[in-house]
């Protein structure tokens, strides 16, 4: 056990790598996961960017899974959303096939387009509840029947369809005067953060409120901020090092925490 | 032009196919494919009965949609919906590698993770509003702020946003007491209308509450209904005969229309 609730996102982009890896995207993966696997508790490969490499793509998204050391979790991150029967084929893609321990999935279609994957008692889903972009403003805040937000009564649903106790929420970092609300309903899910590096949302309110002493935890996601840290040849102690200040701030965002309570 | 306002879902299982084509899905979409081509306006490959099938999946997708005559539109059903900057990601992979005319996208994270895709102004997106499954009275059809349901809302929104006017919406054929309402909030958006086969909608109040005689039209899709239609020696008839069916029970029903008007 590293004590470690930070989460990297492996979203390469061949544009964006280091030149002296030739574009190779599995290089770069398996070079970051070198890097980085003993500072992390999960990593999260973004499908988008192994499917829109092609043919070649889901080989790289396989052998990038394989590459990760077996004690650490996978969260496959897809956001799939669909009916039963369609639910069931993902389930069998990302579960059964790729063997990720966990999936993004979208609440928009409701109970039926998630219980599939919940069937996988040993497997998990981390449902949207409130996304850290703008977007978010456009129907996830909107205010339903009974005067709360949406994302509200998704993590509501989400707390009643947990009979199996495999479901987690998707919430952003940007929002953290809602992370608190949100561990009021739903105090023994894990949060899954994302939004603290590239796109500007606080670490620390994000652990603060999300956290709970007992309960549910938080997993704090960072992708761009670490995996592109540099685009030289140092790119592996780049990313090393701005896991490593992450996973410090986290230590210490909690450490406040429990002197608080 | 065939006049058709037919599209089918090409969601192939293994296990269902007929047992002289030993497994082979890319045999079997094809074989539907020839049976049916002059019959359709559209065909919609589900992309997870394609990932389902591991590293093969991909080719088989790609030789599916290669095989539809380029005459005949091709819409990716893959729900995505994610931020930007992995929204351009899926944008790459179905309209750029795959060579999609247009993909279903989910609204639940707002603009900013449909826009990227609007961007290919001469490709298009069907965006998620109302769906046939049970699951949509957990979110779509909640009363937000203005008194009426979250899927108007996303009509609103799409139609907002449709300043290329590439956006559809999704509307499922067993709501038909709502196509009407969603057809006077978005009068010149096509409706893409998945549900009457397997799932049980009303084919008939579904093309009249959808069509307009001027602005937008609908596109009824079935799925297993027709590709499933037989699993003996004789599946390309009966699939042709089932689709024959529905180009037929959607032409009388326009016409039905038209006396109305």
């Amino acid at each position: 056990m590293n004590d470690s609730f930070l989460c990297i996102g492996l979203d390469p982009v061949a544009a964006k790598l280091p030149s002296q890896l030739k574009g190779s995207v599995l290089d770069f993966t398996k070079a970051i996961i070198d890097a980085t696997a003993d500072l992390v508790c999960c990593y999260k490969p973004n499908f988008a960017f192994y499917g829109s490499l092609g043919e070649a793509g889901w080989s790289i998204l396989r052998a990038t899974m394989e590459h990760i050391p077996p004690s650490v979790p996978i969260i496959v991150d897809a956001k799939v959303g669909d009916i039963g029967s369609t639910a069931e084929r993902y389930a069998h893609m990302f579960f059964s096939e790729l063997g990720a321990d966990a999936l993004t999935v979208n609440p928009y279609m409701g109970h039926d387009a998630v219980e599939p994957f919940l069937l996988h008692e040993d497997r998990g889903i981390l449902l949207l509840c409130l996304t850290s972009n703008k977007g978010a403003e456009d129907l996830e805040t909107l205010v339903v029947d009974d005067g709360r937000p949406l994302f509200e009564r998704v993590a509501e649903k989400a707390t009643a369809w947990n009979t199996r106790g495999n479901i987690g929420l998707v919430v952003g970092a940007t929002r953290a005067e809602s992370i608190r609300d949100l561990r009021a309903l739903a105090a023994d899910l894990p949060f899954l953060i994302p939004g603290v590096g590239a796109q500007g949302g606080d670490l620390e309110s994000a652990v603060v409120e999300g956290q709970l002493a007992s309960g549910g935890g938080v997993i704090i996601n960072a992708s761009r901020s670490v995996i592109y840290a540099s685009d030289g040849v140092d790119f592996q102690e780049a990313a090393r090092n701005a896991a490593l200040a992450l996973h410090s701030d986290i230590k210490a965002a909690r450490r406040q925490l429990t002197a608080a309570e």
